[in-house]
């Protein structure tokens, strides 16, 4: 059976990390899966993506954002998520609808009910079959995130006061979600070294592939 | 007093033709004024607008087009039209929402309800002061049409029965529109000479410019 898993949490949290290891143990069991993020997953989110980073357009504020945002999630659900969830593929997913009540919601302070409302219409509410958090935080996150900036050559800042209460009400968004849903979220504590959180992956998955695959 | 004026009806009816006359006028009577269109209107309109265009995007359906469309009005709305009424000049504006409900509505039958939620939640149902709508049959649009684009050298093809089908739901669905909000709406009939239509469109906005200026 086909499902629809997505990864969540901060940049640096490791879930992308963790996602590709999935992916790698299902290949290795012969489990049809495809890899897939957001933002972005179709050259029309690409596009999108690239328009809201573009600076020369000036997105004006939070809701043109949001708007922009549900269009890219529908073309990848339409495009990419239900067709392969229509050919008996599990769907492996980086970030998805959370990622917007926890960043331009909690973090940016648009109102919940307006995502909510929106992604309504847009997606009809659609929600994954389950949701990894990679809890972590703000500080442990950034000095992950800067290890890889670093190897990359990249200039390396403080967070300033500003940034750390973003992500800090980012991360309590994430969590204020997963107890709504408790169902379908597993929180899984990230802080700890890298193979340690994969044990906790791979128990929080086990149920779906019992014994192997299927 | 500023106002918000908009200018809807099919191509080829004349709208932006009588917009650019309007605003000569008012340029004649130092009545400050802004010239504007959708969609587009901004850099990232602009943008918008070349996606939708774009086949190798490949926008899956009318509700990711509808999404894209409010997306780039509220930027519109925020960053061009409010600032202008703000500094108290008048908005000539071709074609704003009466547009989408005609085209995306009934054209495409994107469900009215959709859009009049997602307008609410983009515009906050925002509705121009005053909409000169200029009703033309499809077939008499295209023939205006059809002139421009021989001179241009562009070829010409005949309506197939679907297009004019598709226009005679767009007209239908301007017309219930004004039906709607007759206080609004001035219905002008664009069939006759340029002239005539020039003396209707005067009349219609007589009321607002009274005695040659204020």
């Amino acid at each position: 059976m086909s499902r629809f898993i997505t990864f969540e949490g901060l940049d640096g949290s490791g879930k992308s990390t963790h996602l590709r290891r999935v992916a790698a143990q299902l290949a290795a069991r012969g489990i049809p899966h495809l890899v897939t993020h957001e933002p972005g997953g179709t050259p029309l989110g690409e596009a999108l993506r690239g328009l809201l980073k573009g600076e020369r357009y000036g997105v004006c504020d939070g809701f043109v954002e949001l708007l922009l945002v549900f269009a890219s999630r529908r073309q990848h659900l339409r495009t990419v998520i239900e067709p392969a969830l229509a050919r008996g593929e599990t769907v492996l997913c980086d970030r998805f609808t959370d990622s917007t009540f926890a960043y331009q919601g909690a973090g940016r302070g648009v109102p919940n009910e307006s995502i909510a409302a929106l992604d309504e219409l847009a997606t009809g509410g659609r929600r994954p079959d389950r949701t990894l958090l990679f809890d972590l935080s703000p500080e442990a996150a950034r000095e992950r995130g800067a290890g890889r900036r670093r190897r990359r050559g990249e200039r390396l800042d403080r967070f300033d006061a500003e940034q750390l209460a973003f992500y800090e009400r980012v991360r309590a968004g994430f969590l204020a979600l997963a107890r709504t849903e408790p169902e379908r979220f597993r929180v899984l504590d990230a802080s700890g070294p890298a193979g340690a959180t994969a044990a906790l992956v791979e128990a929080a998955l086990a149920d779906l592939w019992p014994g192997g695959g299927e």
